[in-house]
């Protein structure tokens, strides 16, 4: 019988979540890829408790995924942008969107969507850099040692 | 001035969130990808309170991303398996991991990699489904009425 000592699994997804593990952090993040980056808009358009929202944003800046940049001397005010790695949330976002349209969307369809520069409207599939095909649960194997596979089924 | 009544946004993000916008449950759900699907396991590999992840495996059953099946009749116990939207979390989780692994990861590398049905280690990139071409936030445009591009900068 296996051991109930606990050992939480080392992992880049539990440490991701620490950053953006939280919804209103994540609705933050939404915002300021709409283009919302002071504080008072993105309270609005998420709905977030403003002392929530203030905590989540300083995390996320001090984690280094927003930067603040002033647009008013006085009184001091400041709005905040994407960093690399906040941009580079835009597969999470998107996955996350598209998860949404897909199972919570009822008759009414999904509430936004959007265009592709290819002129379709946007719809996402993920794919391995290598070889360009699908890349999904079945078909990705453990790497490491540990040997587990994702397909440890 | 833009009026400061709260308006959140109608967005399948914020939906999705509401049923896996929280670390434990998505840790739970790494876990069922893993093959790890009863409780004293996910408990142990989570490192969750067993009373959070027990409420936790609650919401995500009864939102249908998680199935149970029954594996001992005296006593009674269930193992958690994914539905079909719960395997259709695969982008979300994998996205999740590979920030995680770009931007947390340190010197020691990603604590887990995993290598494609190609043979090349697992890197992925989200794509249109219609072109094939690299989905990002500059490639996409807001497609609804309200305008608001998701490049609205």
């Amino acid at each position: 019988m296996a051991s109930k000592t606990p050992e939480p699994r080392v992992c880049s997804i539990a440490r991701s979540l620490e950053v953006v593990g939280e919804k209103w952090a994540l609705l933050a993040v939404r915002e300021i890829f709409l283009g919302n980056r002071r504080f008072d808009e993105i309270v609005r358009r998420t709905g977030a408790p403003r002392d929530t929202m203030a905590a989540r944003l300083r995390t996320l800046t001090e984690a280094g995924v927003l930067g603040r940049r002033q647009y008013s001397e006085h009184p001091a005010r400041y709005e905040y942008v994407l960093s690399t790695a906040g941009r580079d949330l835009y597969p999470v976002i998107t996955a996350l969107r598209e998860w949404g349209d897909r199972y919570l969307s009822g008759e009414q369809g999904p509430p936004v969507t959007f265009t592709h520069s290819c002129g379709h409207t946007l719809s996402t599939r993920l794919v391995c850099e290598a070889c360009g095909e699908a890349a999904t649960y079945a078909s990705a194997t453990r790497a490491d040692p540990e040997g587990e596979g994702l397909r440890g089924r």
